[in-house]
């Protein structure tokens, strides 16, 4: 056995933080430079916010078509945040990962803590904005919701940074480009870590 | 407080593995790229070998002034590996890390687990050949050393390997770039990882 080959399954990575934040740039961003990466798309009940593509953004479903996934087994974890519905469909990923391919998830804290526990290999980065000032700012300029939703969604975040020490990497997304080649550091050198290679216990023999 | 202010110290990045394995090559072209990482010479008792450099490839020193430095508390860890005692100058090392500057580590992994007892946020990295046999035309074509001495280089490698699991990081040199670009994202990663940035309990206050 050569040592390179003992863990071949591709790499979950969830990717957390604050409404507003940038991680779908971030991921698009990641998936520019590596098409092969897979972004796990969730599901919500939301409404579409405007210029949101259903397949793209998220896979928008009624409450009624998402709580029968959850009764099939067919949502690897999910969460109520402000008022909607927001799942993992499972199948898409463990297919991918089984062949290799890694995965990217785009998950709330609760949803990441939940994959964490179910699969210790999960790989959980929290991306926080430089400031709060600066979340805000990004928030209003995105136009989409009313003060009062922006205030909420900021005490969201204050709450959910609380939780970070869950967290395996923080990023701060100063720009999307040092974030990008941050994160792709995280999956590079993941895949060099001991504790996975050797997961099962087997014995390495290059030397 | 800013999350990216956690923690300004530098880095102690210790690099094992089997004589011939080529971390000499992986170090030049790591300090190629990045001049400011400091690479620490180790301090040996072993006799020059043809090419090397008092003050580069090790600070040769006799078994009574080595002696002398370790009574002193300025060695921070050394072994005995082939006859010879090899060891690391506290000194320099505490200077660089305080002042934010990593440092890079070429270690027995005696020496590399006496390290990380002392200092658990080292991080350590197994550099190993891609099979024993290329390993062993290394060392032959490098041609400085007798087939018995070989030998008993491979039996070291060997006994090396099975104490792997105590390491944070494998990365088997292929060819020296893909090393190095492995050991470079595996030292950006580690600057992401939450356990690093919040040592101190402190909290952190961007969103």
């Amino acid at each position: 056995m050569n040592s390179q080959t003992a863990d071949k399954r591709g790499l979950l990575v969830v990717l957390t933080g604050p409404s507003g934040v940038g991680k779908n740039s971030i991921i698009e961003a990641l998936r520019a430079d590596d098409p092969s990466l897979f972004h796990s798309v969730s599901m919500t009940t939301r409404d579409p916010r405007k210029g949101e593509t259903d397949g793209v953004s998220y896979h928008f479903a009624s409450k009624e078509r998402f709580q029968a996934l959850v009764d099939a087994g067919e949502i690897l974890e999910f969460d109520m945040y402000c008022g909607a519905y927001y799942g993992t469909p499972k199948a898409p990923i463990t297919e991918k990962t089984e062949h290799g391919t890694d995965v990217l998830l785009d998950l709330t804290v609760k949803g990441a803590l939940e994959i964490k526990k179910n699969d210790p290999g999960a790989v959980l980065i929290f991306v926080a904005a430089p400031s709060e000032k600066a979340l805000r700012d990004r928030l209003l300029a995105r136009g989409t919701e009313s003060p009062e939703r922006i205030e909420q969604r900021l005490n969201t975040a204050r709450d959910e940074l609380n939780q970070i020490q869950y967290f395996d990497y923080l990023v701060v997304n100063n720009n999307v480009e040092e974030a990008r080649a941050d994160i792709q550091a995280i999956i590079r050198a993941e895949k060099r870590r001991i504790t996975r290679l050797f997961v099962d216990g087997s014995e390495p023999d290059s030397v």
